[in-house]
């Protein structure tokens, strides 16, 4: 394969294709988002970091840049795609302060406004928008993270005093991880069972004062701290326990649950599990938010370690002088491009995702209209799988970053550790990773439910092969583009060439739909087998389930991808974006090519193509690396690694000394060389 | 698959099997080694953390524990296993003091030891056992370090002063990331380029004062600090650059090569190359102890997650009242029990390794034997290999390990956090673990050139396939046992049943010997290629010849763990091992099936049934897997996991409660579930 790219593309038309619908909000912070304190203080304390992170808070609020979604009576812009991508963009600069924002406008603000009324609105929106109102969402409990819907905080209505008697039952109900609990938070939206007229109606949301003026805890409420963490040094998270503490009837969020004065309970919804996740589902900015954030921290890692690896020479060729660039070694290539790929990759479906979000949530929230159930569980689900993938992808690209780096990418000076330890909990917050790749699964499982009737147990799931196309995989935007590249590809497809975009597409979507059926067929299977008890018809296919969902998402973030492709102008932007896509598909098929494999997509000689054509692609991407790290034009001032700050022209210094002692001046010339499979032998 | 293990199996007898040749070092430490100081401290500052840590490297050094490996003469035991596994032990307590320990005893002390002479060990050697003399052993330069051969740093011999001067030539050259540097060191052992009478005779090691009796740098001595790390807080890495230093003649650590008074060099070994290396190779102590600790490591996060498993409970079985414990589910059992399955694996190759060691070393160091090189060679290939696959499995389990913690595992208090960020630079340093891996390849390719005359370039490896099994695969101290299994398989390849050892050892061999030949031909081809640049022969084939490392890597350690299996004593614990063994092996061949799918070594259809083996393999195992943590007896005083420590019956208590809630008091019935999937569709 001889490479077809262009000799040069212009980084700028990279960032042009990438910066899509909000490219002014990126903008905006790319020019004025610069304050040196805002930028992580290597080896400042747990003290020292929260002072910090809560002070430019505070400056954020000033700026106008975590408020674009609050509706724009109260000052804001109702621009709920651009309070994410804001969200996003902070993330380039501090993770701690990045988290404080997302719990203070996005969790806190964003429940008072969605889960909340006028009254609460006008009372709390302006204190809550410019931080004099510190905030906490505090739903998880250290017994319950993951089934939030099994919470066991009670909030029991009192008709006599017309209040609310909020109160921790036990040691496992105590709220806990709650970001702005441990120092800053003077209210809490606290999730609890509500219960009125000896009836529990499920959990529901109200807001509840936990700090005085003076910041000593409200009567009743015991506020602890969760201590130091892995990073995230500079966000409070705290616990919070409630000693029958009194609520006033008024403060319940009662947009979707009302209670009169003599306690009967009202709900336009009147299932109330329906009703539990349609409050849920109006929060799903959170989970957006963090996989964009964990993106941006991906980035920032990727930049860092292919600039370090254009410059770190190590080992000379044999018969060489002058040292090898990193950069150059395949097996380097194999960790940096690949993650790269999938980064642009992730990038594009995560803007469609926020595009998406942007659309469902301004029509019901700005415009008055219904809910769109079946918009808003596929814009549920898209959050679910995005959001794993983001996470997991940093968490290991991350780490891969500073391996990259060796030595220097354990050195806090150079960022990465920062990176790494302020990302690790996002594959666990805002939902388990493994338990939302189940809720993904689910997703597509119910996709079925519908076509074929209620699903009552595992006995009555219908199992008809067609269907599966239809009910998944007739749902992207991209989808008319999709299906003529699929249509178009030629011949048999263990003949077709790999870098055949359809072919690629096709291997896709049948990984998917095969997985899928399989699945099907499991659970009906189990569930007709006499004896096998209900957990264990579902725990017998749940890895099988889990994989389902991967493929889905995969399938998803490459159509992402493909779409974005061809909407890119600039024509060599656009042919590299094209190679990085070829790069993405085929990496993807490679790491899972047993199950190709296995389910006859591959034959071993196409396996084995299939290995050469990654090492093509990557040899033919080599020269493009570093214009696809500028691609993110992440500003050299948020960057804040030693590593990249070295004066010019040191490194032509240091080489040229290198070549000067080699010659003999100082150190004369070593007798032989160990470059013959360039390692040394003992070392 | 029905199980036929033992209903309980007594952990002692596991830890007995898992104990070893150095039993009694690991029990004077779980019995003796308790000091609340030298646990991890949480949220301290790096200086707090250096102080402590130095504080009790002191104690230690009173102890005994760390100074085993000296000579006898000096109050050591000449005990070079022991020494290894004290320190192994020390990393279960915390992971700064073991590296601290290993940089003062194994690193610096061990280069005194080993590299220099009598006068230097009457000298010196008291005061670096006592800790006295704190010392560093200086030989990463920020511009080299894993091409050690090519340091910058010189050391130029004048015979007229009959001193050395030791100068650092760039910024490039000057020492980096050294342990003991930035706060303790009173010497360093530095390692330069020795140049005398106008010649460059290769890297050697000299012994250098670099601060006073007051703690101030020496004349000369540039010392910097390299701060706040990803962790290992404890240890006081740093900066060493040295302008113009005299360093008297007698401070060469000479017992591999020497310099006269008039400057004329002498040394044993005369190719500069193998000089280096030899010396280089009786440090091999330094990595294995690395890949012990990061094991110990490894087993401490796995020991917490295990229990956190039993005990947490999340989401409900359909018609079920009590949640359910997460350890039952599918998908948590495949992240913790192959986990653990390898964790059992790469202790008992480590045993054997360290018992390899310490033989070696013993007839050389003790015995005054001449140096075994084939026999040297094996063994700094087996800990290279071993210290990749320990570090590289730490890093990826312990992440797992905290994110089955959820938020919990995101707490300092929780020591997951701790295990994470201490471990994380093992994986590059003693070793960057590429570079590793390509030094296990170049042995196994080496072997080919003893086989076949001089490896002069590429073009003249010679190629016969039959020789690979005699020079690679006749090695390991099981190998009749093995042998036996292997020709004991029943009929043909693809209808053996999974479970017989001799066809999992087959695989593993076939996987090793195939990919060996092919890493040859392939280089073969490039090195006959008209035009082909040296580099690009090699490059072009280096993720094929990483992958052969892996192969053999992987073979070596099941082969060591069928080993143990046999050598057990105890029925039941002999069995349980047995069964864990599958595991190991099948899911090593799982996580590579592509690869054998690929090369004709598993139909599809057996493909299926390698999942569905290792599924019931999880089945049968669950039972057993507090036992299997049981088994590394880690003392509860070591574990510093606040989750870990919940008063006896808390959980009974909280679960009473939880059913009383259930029931009504106080909480009332929820009116619906959202257990079909066991998923909350909007969570």
């Amino acid at each position: 394969m001889t490479s077809t790219l262009p000799p040069t593309v212009d980084p700028a038309r990279l960032q042009e294709a990438l910066d899509g619908r909000w490219a002014h909000v990126r903008r905006d912070a790319r020019e004025n988002l610069h304050d040196p304190e805002m930028l992580p203080v290597y080896g400042e304390s747990t003290a020292e970091a929260r002072e910090r992170v809560t002070r430019m808070a505070a400056k954020l609020a000033e700026s106008g840049r975590v408020t674009l979604g609050f509706p724009k009576e109260f000052g804001g812009e109702a621009d709920a795609g651009g309070s994410v991508t804001s969200i996003e963009m902070l993330a380039f600069v501090d993770l701690s302060l990045m988290v404080k924002a997302g719990v203070q406008w996005g969790l806190f603000g964003g429940a008072v406004q969605l889960l909340g009324t006028r009254r609460h609105h006008e009372t709390y929106l302006p204190g809550i928008m410019g931080f004099e109102l510190p905030g906490c969402f505090a739903m998880t409990e250290t017994g319950h993270g993951s089934d939030v819907q099994q919470l066991r905080t009670t909030c029991t209505y009192d008709p006599a005093t017309q209040t609310f008697d909020l109160h921790t039952p036990h040691e496992a109900a105590r709220k806990d991880y709650i970001g702005n609990a441990a120092k800053d938070g003077r209210m809490a939206v606290v999730f609890a069972q509500l219960v009125t007229q000896g009836k529990n109606h499920g959990v529901h949301a109200w807001l509840v004062p936990i700090r005085d003026e003076d910041g000593n805890p409200m009567p009743g409420v015991t506020i602890g701290d969760d201590g130091p963490k892995a990073g995230l040094l500079g966000v409070d998270n705290g616990r919070l326990t409630f000693d029958h503490v009194t609520v006033p009837r008024d403060m319940l969020l009662d947009r979707y649950g009302q209670v009169a004065e003599d306690g009967t309970y009202t709900s336009s919804i009147e299932n109330e599990t329906r009703r539990f996740f349609t409050m849920l589902g109006t929060l799903v900015r959170g989970r957006v938010s963090v996989g964009g954030s964990a993106a941006s921290a991906t980035k920032l890692a990727l930049d860092i370690a292919v600039r370090y690896g254009n410059t770190r020479r190590q080992f000379a060729a044999p018969g060489e002088e002058r040292e090898i660039v990193i950069n150059d070694y395949r097996v380097h290539q194999r960790k940096l491009l690949p993650a790269l790929a999938k980064t642009y990759a992730l990038h594009f479906a995560q803007g469609e995702l926020v595009s998406t979000m942007h659309d469902v949530q301004t029509a019901v929230h700005e415009h008055g209209q219904e809910i769109d159930e079946p918009a808003q569980r596929e814009l549920e689900s898209r959050a679910a799988g995005l959001k794993v993938a983001q996470t997991w992808h940093a968490t290991r690209t991350i780490q891969m970053c500073r391996e990259a780096c060796g030595g220097a990418g354990y050195l806090q000076e150079n960022r990465l550790p920062h990176l790494k330890a302020d990302t690790d909990v996002f594959t666990t917050f805002e939902g388990d990773n493994t338990v939302l790749l189940q809720l993904v699964a689910k997703g597509l499982l119910t996709g079925y439910r519908d076509a074929f009737g209620s699903l009552d147990g595992w006995g009555r799931v219908g199992f008809v092969a067609d269907m599966v196309r239809e009910t998944v995989l007739e749902r992207t935007a991209a989808r008319a583009l999709i299906q003529r590249l699929v249509d178009a590809v030629p011949g048999r497809d263990d003949e077709v060439p790999m870098l055949d975009r359809g072919w690629q597409l096709k291997m896709f979507e049948f990984r998917e739909k095969h997985a899928l059926e399989g699945a099907i067929r499991r659970l009906r299977k189990n569930s007709t087998t006499p004896g096998m008890a209900p957990f264990d018809m579902f725990n017998d296919v749940q890895d099988h389930v889990l994989k389902t969902a991967e493929a889905h998402i995969d399938r998803i973030v490459l159509e992402a991808f493909v779409d974005a492709v061809d909407r890119t102008a600039d024509p060599a932007a656009k042919e590299l974006l094209d190679t990085v896509c070829d790069l993405y598909a085929l990496s993807i098929i490679e790491e899972d090519k047993g199950w190709f494999l296995e389910h006859g997509q591959l034959t071993p000689s196409r396996a084995k193509t299939l290995t050469a054509t990654v090492n093509a692609l990557l040899k033919e991407l080599r020269p493009h690396i570093t214009t696809l790290v500028d691609g993110f034009a992440i500003p050299a001032g948020w960057k804040a690694a030693a590593i990249l700050e070295e004066e010019p022209g040191r490194q032509e210094a240091m080489a040229a000394r290198d070549a000067e002692l080699r010659a003999g001046n100082g150190g004369g010339t070593p007798e032989g060389t160990a470059t013959d499979l360039d390692v040394p032998p003992g070392q």
